[in-house]
């Protein structure tokens, strides 16, 4: 009996997995422009790590995380996302005392929660973020989401939309929140049990819950942006004023709320605009964070950064019809005839890929007809025919696949034509 | 109080990260080269893949494996090699009935196995590994092995021994198994109560015992080199003839075996022979196998593989003491002088970087002296210097820092410059 993949995950196959490296690859190329360096932690991590820095009342920890006890009886958990376990290998390694600062990071991997897998979800997903730590400048906010909007623009998206908001500072916050209590405990009866008890936890993210969203309390909520001081105007000032300097357009979205108290000035989510993309438009999410490094154990450090997922990425590309450019087909495609010919050809498409051409042969013992048809089939740019007869006299044929010339040349000098021919 | 990385596994941080990248381009563009394409299979998978695969009696299966159960209380496990999930990808997505044959897939990705740490060994450790699924020529065992083998060549390391041997078909193995049992049964009270067992079970696995090595029978058992029949010899000598075609020199060794019953004929190894490497010597291992898809759920198939570790090709380019060329520094560095130069900077930076380059400018309002302090940390091959007085008269200062040569540009030709002077 056969055996299935697990719920919720998905297998890249080849063909795919090509969309994937250029993906990767792009990021990659842009981050070092950047000068964002790549991290990579473990799978998995101390559970106490994410009840920590995610939060022990978020969705996250008490429904999706996959936990386990490993065979030490530690309590393991798969990284449901990639911030909380760059920020502890940065406490870790100290990287707060490095010359270099601020620390930039990224990171691209899979991440885990358990969903109910739907359309574009996935329980197992891979993430590409990045995390600037140890700067409060706000062009580095810009940078930010700028490395993020720079990924999908070089891809080929379009339909994109930025949208950003101020959470001010500690005393705006502090402002805001008791507006917010003020604004919703005489009627918060009628709203969600979540949301009564958010009344004294987190008012902010009352205006996130999903059930309450057309109370008509929510659209006369006092907005943060009201509340902002001068510090935290002029900081997200400057935020846009570097924005449209780096010619990235914009909404701010007074409702865009991070819920977590680490969570203040920037926040900001690039959604795909793409027609029948789904209900689900948020491709990347991010912002500004404080008090995070100092609860994983490491001195009071600024940070912001982004998360976004390469499926969302994958699905907005797809939406938006854009065409890769993947590279198709191989260099040369040995065909053989006769059993000398054909021991022959082993060595010599070692020859042919050590001289860094992508090449092939049958492995099937198929006859020459079948050989062409494989070669066919891999998009072959050229066939070398190879003969027990020509062997003997130190010739072979070639053919280009895509005008049908063919030649007979010296069987050694097969590499330099290649050359010659391929570039 | 800190939170740290989970017992045995490891942090790649900036600096080692470009060492994987590269080594993983590496792999990537010689899969190419031999048309070997990605696979991406889950991080984990039910656990019945690998009871059923790996084998339940192996010591993976009864000691080292991450088995948990999820919310929807299924047995799942973390990977512990990469082959099993290979194959339960090829069976469920039907690859044996593609037109192009055989199948040639890479893989690359975390494996666990909740092992005792050691230099070198790590719970959490990174595979690259490939299958040839489809094909039993034997110029694709030597294909397979040259791909292992380029790999480690073109990094550059030089001490490499490569082992082979043969297990034999069906009928040799049987032979072979017989005479061990002859050998072995009249004294098996001398060995440990395991190897006792595995003269039921498995006879070939006594001479894989690490407990019983020096028992004077092990040199004397018989070989399976001496139990090939016809067909295997021919097998075995083909593999040779074309090993040596390609170049790559071997030894013969009877006692390299795989224990399981799905290996046959060839199996290798490659290991370093670097001096102070440890006593782990092997970088990679690998083999034919039958019946392991039709395990799965698939048809008969036979299969190659190898599976190495990027940890310990890293080790041993550690003990050759093998440089690789790691591309150091930045293309340009921006240094800001007065307010509006600094915001500037941002807008400037965004376009050296959209136009190709690597470039940086200071996020901590340094003065001008620490952000050429910084221009140096990051190896920066030109540092921009933009004063207000500059931005004024559209001219830049660009500073060559190799030569230390200086000199005032328009502003506008700056990318066009560097263009000139970095090409």
């Amino acid at each position: 009996m056969s055996i299935q993949i697990p719920r919720g995950t998905q297998d890249i196959l080849p063909g795919q997995s090509d969309i994937w490296q250029l993906i990767e690859q792009k990021a990659r190329d842009l981050c070092k422009k950047y000068q964002y360096r790549e991290i990579r932690t473990p799978i998995f991590e101390h559970t106490e790590l994410f009840t920590r820095s995610v939060g022990d009342s978020t969705d996250i920890v008490q429904k999706e995380m996959y936990t386990f006890e490993d065979r030490g009886e530690r309590s393991l958990t798969l990284r449901p996302e990639g911030t909380a376990s760059a920020v502890r290998s940065f406490v870790e390694n100290k990287m707060f005392g490095h010359a270099n600062q601020p620390v930039k990071l990224y990171y691209m991997g899979p991440m885990f929660r358990y969903e109910r897998p739907q359309a574009g979800r996935y329980r197992q997903f891979v993430q590409f973020g990045v995390e600037a730590l140890g700067s409060a400048d706000p062009a580095i906010d810009a940078e930010v989401i700028s490395l993020a909007v720079m990924l999908y623009r070089e891809l080929g998206l379009k339909s994109l939309k930025v949208v950003i908001n101020s959470l001010g500072d500690k005393d705006s916050r502090k402002a805001h929140r008791d507006a917010l209590v003020n604004h919703f405990q005489p009627r918060i009866g009628e709203f969600c049990a979540d949301c009564q008890n958010r009344l004294r936890t987190n008012p902010l993210r009352i205006l996130d819950c999903k059930q309450d969203r057309d109370h008509e309390l929510m659209e006369t909520a006092p907005s943060i942006l009201d509340f902002l001081n001068e510090d935290s105007r002029e900081y997200f000032l400057k935020v846009q004023k570097y924005l449209t300097d780096l010619g990235i357009s914009f909404e701010v979205d007074a409702n865009l709320v991070r819920g977590l108290d680490y969570y203040y000035h920037t926040a900001f989510e690039i959604m795909s605009e793409a027609e029948g993309f789904g209900a689900i438009t948020t491709l990347c999410g991010g912002g500004r964070y404080n008090g995070l490094v100092q609860e994983i154990g490491g001195p009071e450090t600024p940070g912001i950064g982004f998360a976004l997922s390469i499926e969302r990425l994958i699905a907005a590309l797809e939406a938006e019809k854009v065409e890769l450019p993947i590279a198709q087909g191989i260099d040369c495609y040995l065909v053989y005839l006769g059993d000398e010919a054909k021991d022959y050809t082993v060595g010599l498409l070692h020859e042919l890929r050590a001289a860094g051409f992508s090449a092939e042969r049958d492995y099937l013992d198929r006859k020459i007809k079948g050989q062409f048809k494989a070669a066919d089939r891999s998009h072959a740019k050229f066939v070398a025919v190879l003969g027990d007869d020509e062997l003997q006299t130190n010739k072979i044929n070639l053919k280009n696949m895509e005008t049908g010339e063919q030649t007979e040349i010296s069987l050694d000098s097969l590499i330099d034509k290649l050359k010659e021919l391929l570039n």
